[in-house]
């Protein structure tokens, strides 16, 4: 029987990713890395995957992603590799009002798989945002529940996509984004801000797909939202997957 | 623009699942209650989800969670509810030489959705078991590297598929199950029979998927094993599905 | 060398937890079971921990508690015993305006030793709350951003003290308890009472202390918030330890 | 009332390291930033413990901890400050036959106080290795289960103390070091020399714990071990504290 993908699971390598801006950034992955196993081969040889990705010593981008899947493609001797990096990744978020400076990270994922010389590629983000309930907001004399939320795509792609633009797609989506530092000026403005903008999961989710649609390098997506409601203990959820 | 899933997420539940035996037992799950929001629609409502399970009160098994997906599409008028559970289930395990019961957890999710009346089912179950690794044994003048490692099997089903089922694939395809309770001569004897019957995580994969495959009521799995490899960090990962 | 603590740790056992108001509930715990190991021995009897608890079927309550320290202590030969229970905990809460009942879960953990007879015992719950801050409601000309937070304690304490005073303790420390069910009565009732109420994570665990420290069954405690804030990723945090 | 601690918790951070050999390395940590607040002050200044973290811009070590230590205190006027970053930590380790490097992951944290001028630190880190059972060894006819297990230590010390050390503690006194690559070589030598090393989690924990009682550096220590049983779910754990 041939095996799907067989190999090596939740390894912790550090990791240089590069930037929109051409700049890069020091990281830390857990990395998975795979091949296809055909029904004649009993194993595989799990030790040549660790030294692929040891030899490997590229920047995370597109090109050293692809180069890195025909590596291990061609060291396992295999008809389809698949890798995933999962990291952190930062981007500086200034304050709305004062302009502060403040470092966000977003959890993210590159994944993707080579056969016959095509690659398949998917890039996953999730990006904390705020929402204000509207009907809270609607039906009170004061106030309404606000929450973090958080916002998860995958996009499949072809071309440069970057993460950074996925990381605005969710934030213009919700009621706010959220920040590393307010100031009081800040606090005001983002709290008048969401209030303006109330948001259910519904609108959030339909907000970002309808940006996801629209990309020309995005091929298939997945846009969820989980927001993790103050006024219960379970949270609310919405996905469109196209 | 329309919502493929909408609804509540992470709400913690006590529940009672009923056993192959025709017993039941007590547990505790994770549920996700979920519909489709057709795109005239702004939003769903969030109670309701919740009110469906708290009414549902049901011991869950195949006739009780289709009852569910029913009540859950006719309260949200939907065209597709969507839910699943997920939950320790417990079954005791006898130890192999001085016949020891001991209680086993495993980790298990009941997942379906109904659509024009047409349920879509799967059941999940996560099955610690130990591999003994043939490679080193064949090498070393002394021992093999054995591990813990978890057989993970998703698999939609039609009819009445039974999670006790799914445990024995797994259990029967590793070097050993693991136990609860081992005294001294079981040691003895799982030790020994672990190690007249190593095995790769490729062979582990192989005799699971081949007896899913087999399976009458199963019509789609996805068969997954992770060894917590005790001479590395990383695990080895194997995966058919099919 | 003497050793402090050896044993089991992490196994899962269903478990039946009885309430103050003399009911009992089902749920899953988390155990650990330890004893002390005197320098003289080289190690201890790893079996006879899961044959105790096994053994032992018990309602959980402090008699019943003391009753299993007592029991490996004596299985084990051991001059101190130390157990731990983990768990889900469900209570009814019902909604402020509309009286509907909603079962709510608390993390919680029973964790005692025994030596020399003396037994000394912890209990611990986390309680999911909701805070309003007060900055940005006196800041903004509309609403205040709000969120989920959550209140965990831990006692040291003499006599019969339940998880469902400790829950209340921590419920109206914040702006809001939080629901399972909430109607739109209820959820305008639960905004504007949260918005005449806003706390910072400060209050929160002044008033919880207060609380605690006039207790006549606890000995010791420690107190924390922490409030998983709307308009960032990071969280606020305060913690009062007497 | 007065608070213990108040601050900002779980804010993820891009870090720069130094190690032993005076090299530096990058990671990603969690952070925790909090100070004391006096009974008269209502509340603390949120925004300032990460303007501090940011315009900190140090390479991790002993005296840039103080450093960060005195400057939260001074911003947040405090008599107390607090911190903590939890990182994964990188060194390469040799292969034992075939001197391949492979770089492993320690997940370790950095944890301190300062108040009147003394700093109080703590050092903590997590060892995978690996044990041989030696009661299964001693009464099988073939083998002998094996598995990963994980050493933590936490070590209060004044000077310079390097996460190095605590590494080679913990690997010299378990029945093996893991590593990241093993070619067949050294596969072969690591089942025979942790086969020719037996050891119970008791036996690991004593040997971390003797090693750790007579590092000139350490004033305080708890060193633990926990064995993730091949042959069960649970797992074996030891703990020495003094």
């Amino acid at each position: 029987m041939s095996i799907d993908r067989v190999g090596v699971k939740n390894l912790s390598y550090p990791l240089v990713v590069r930037n929109k801006d051409n700049g890069v950034q020091h990281t830390v992955a857990r990395v998975d890395l795979y091949v296809d196993l055909p029904s004649y081969f009993k194993g595989t040889h799990m030790s040549r995957f660790v030294e692929a990705l040891q030899e490997w010593e590229g920047i995370l981008d597109y090109h050293s992603f692809r180069k890195l899947l025909r590596d291990v493609q061609a060291r396992l001797e295999a008809r389809r590799s698949h890798l995933a990096f999962s990291f952190p990744f930062f981007l500086d978020q200034v304050s709305p009002k004062t302009n502060n400076p403040g470092l966000m990270e977003y959890e993210c994922r590159f994944e993707g798989s080579l056969e016959e010389g095509k690659p398949n590629m998917f890039l996953s983000v999730q990006v904390p945002v705020m929402t204000v309930c509207p009907c809270s907001l609607a039906i009170s004399d004061q106030g309404a529940h606000s929450q973090r939320a958080m916002v998860s795509i995958k996009a499949r792609f072809e071309g440069m996509l970057w993460l950074e633009d996925l990381v605005q797609i969710a934030q213009t989506s919700a009621s706010s984004p959220v920040y590393a530092v307010l100031k009081r000026a800040d606090e005001k403005y983002v709290t008048e801000q969401s209030f303006a903008n109330p948001k259910f999961v519904e609108d959030v989710v339909r907000s970002v797909a309808l940006q996801l649609k629209e990309h020309e390098l995005i091929k298939w997506f997945r846009a969820e939202v989980e927001s993790f409601e103050s006024i219960h203990k379970h949270n609310a959820y919405a996905c469109i997957e196209i």
